[in-house]
């Protein structure tokens, strides 16, 4: 056994998730390799970040993540594995792990020295040194062994990016539009109960000037369809959605845009 | 074991469907976990029903499908499980799975009550509903024991369009088009013979009043590259396609397309 | 036990590639089953070939390889399985084998007859012939059972296209275009060494009679975001990039772009 999760840019089209899979297997050919996403924007790292915060938690503790949107690939920049309470994270140190290894709490880190293939390419360290070193722990090799500890506070950190209130409004912007076109923004349900919004208020949304008001339903088919809708969706974000519809191309929503939310009167 | 089979419209581009791997995986380890396709297009019910009727069949029996197209996720709809003759079909009570189930052979449907996760959410039950469910029936757990027992007659129902036969002309639909732009039709091969077309013979095929005479072939290569035909396909219906080319380009075709098919003369 | 791993032009959208998971596990519940990538373009049996060959041996070793890119499916030509030193290659008789089966050791070429299903269908032999057929190979029956051994010297086989040098000019073409836009040529860096060209310089690289002065990099970050660079890639072949950008729409590249390499003076 041993549960290799994978998230990374490199989309299915293409042999390189598929490679990975081999080398897990001819190292470790018990793990469990499942696909967190592949669809991660291109060289997007803060994207991958909180796809990996948001997500984590679903898979079995002791999961093994390797993790790889990597524009430094061949460069200086360290390949790294942290032990956090519940889960090995492994990948480069340009702070895609963070999000998710704080959260969950970081035990241990250390710098990936050994456990790759023995040649290196500069291009692919997904299959030359992180699927490697996944497939050895995710069959009980220990973490120590990988390579030497290093401080926490020596590697690269990511914040995800928080809405603030001001003044009664609620500032707040696009951070993932996924496959159907709802936009999620950063904003948690909590920020809109403390202005004294509630589910079932129609809510004031202001998206590049133009206000919007939209209703706080609890199913997105509580508005009829192609009628927009805002609701609080499964990762406890505030999401701009359409009922069967895509509220991102009939808002012309991108990841960044700037969301103003503040009660109706 | 246990096989676990997903059929979703949530596309490979974000992590919903890895997460849902991620919870079947924490409550059995042991799942064998299967994509039929998330490849059906966004919120397309009959379209989800047609493949998981088409395809059900290959898995092994015991398989146990999540099938998640879901556009009223939240509401009053009920979430479903159906004990069918070989199979379990887990999923909204919207119809999807019911082509699928009466082809097998109901022997009893139950209203998924429990096993969920501890908090269910109101826009993702693949993750909080259909999931833990899954996992449990495929470890072993019985069906009785996810929530009360209902009537058949009480479940929505969906049917596959039929193509008809009237004054020696088969007037039927497109009713798929695959990544190779071939246009499956619902026109059964039979129905060609009954108006004494064999392969081999040029049919007169009319989409949107223009009449093509089309070779009815026994294989793609039957014909010259780029060149039209028709074909039985892997799932006996008639299907338009070009060799080594894009029927449904080439035709302007879409879903519901009307095609009338008679003998050419 | 068993790994079976799948490489296709099937894309992801449709159920095919589902289906053929659900006939090998209906015949192997042990089996492992891997893919390797299903996005090779529509009938590109040459690109299939490139990729099998740049990949096979990143898997287990034993690994059955099942291929399917196939315009002649249903036609007479003949579905065959290849045993070479350390792996299994079955897939139609179209070339789509040899170059990875060349590269790692012919032993013995098998037409495959039986293990297939009961009805074999014209248009869907992943379904009918490969996957049954992997699915009992991997599950140990002897390979000599599927069918009578060939010759080797009859089956299709398929060259990779070679780069050239005259005149201290390389001549090479892109034979792959990854979805970052990294466009990958038949040139190897031996071929540039010979003409006195190491990794640092700025090497002259000619496309569609535009010249370029590009830098031969360790890695892609050694240039600033957005700049062309040249790499030795993962499978040792030259590659076109752009620093966290896409090379293939910078220089309009497409597969079978002729690219002439030599020495800045």
């Amino acid at each position: 056994m041993g549960v290799v999760a994978l998230l990374t840019d490199f989309g299915v089209d293409d042999p390189y998730v598929g490679v990975m899979k081999g080398i897990i297997l001819s190292i470790n050919p018990n793990a469990v390799i499942v696909d967190v996403t592949h669809g991660i924007g291109k060289y997007q790292v803060i994207q991958g970040a909180l796809i990996l915060k948001s997500c984590y938690k679903y898979f079995p503790k002791g999961t093994v993540f390797v993790v790889v949107v990597d524009p430094g690939v061949g460069s200086m920049r360290r390949a790294i594995a942290i032990k956090t309470s519940n889960y090995i994270f492994i990948g480069p140190d340009n702070g895609i792990l963070t999000p998710a290894a704080f959260d969950d709490g970081v035990v241990d880190v250390y710098e990936v020295e050994k456990y790759t293939l023995p040649v290196v390419s500069r291009t692919f360290h997904g299959r030359d040194v992180f699927a490697p070193v996944a497939a050895r722990i995710s069959m009980g090799k220990p973490i120590e062994d990988v390579g030497r500890r290093i401080s926490v506070k020596s590697i690269v950190s990511i914040e995800i990016s928080k809405s603030e209130t001001h003044n009664g409004e609620i500032i707040g912007e696009v951070i993932y539009i996924d496959s159907f076109g709802n936009a999620v923004t950063n904003i948690h349900p909590n920020s809109l109960r403390l202005l004294g919004i509630e589910e079932g208020n129609l809510v004031s949304v202001e998206i590049d000037r133009i206000r919007y008001e939209i209703p706080w339903v609890k199913a997105y088919s509580d508005v009829g369809k192609g009628e927009l809708l805002i609701i609080t969706n499964s990762f406890n974000y505030i999401e701009l959605s359409v009922n069967q519809g895509n509220a991102s191309e009939a808002l012309k929503l991108k990841v960044g845009s700037k969301i103003i939310v503040k009660p109706c009167r």
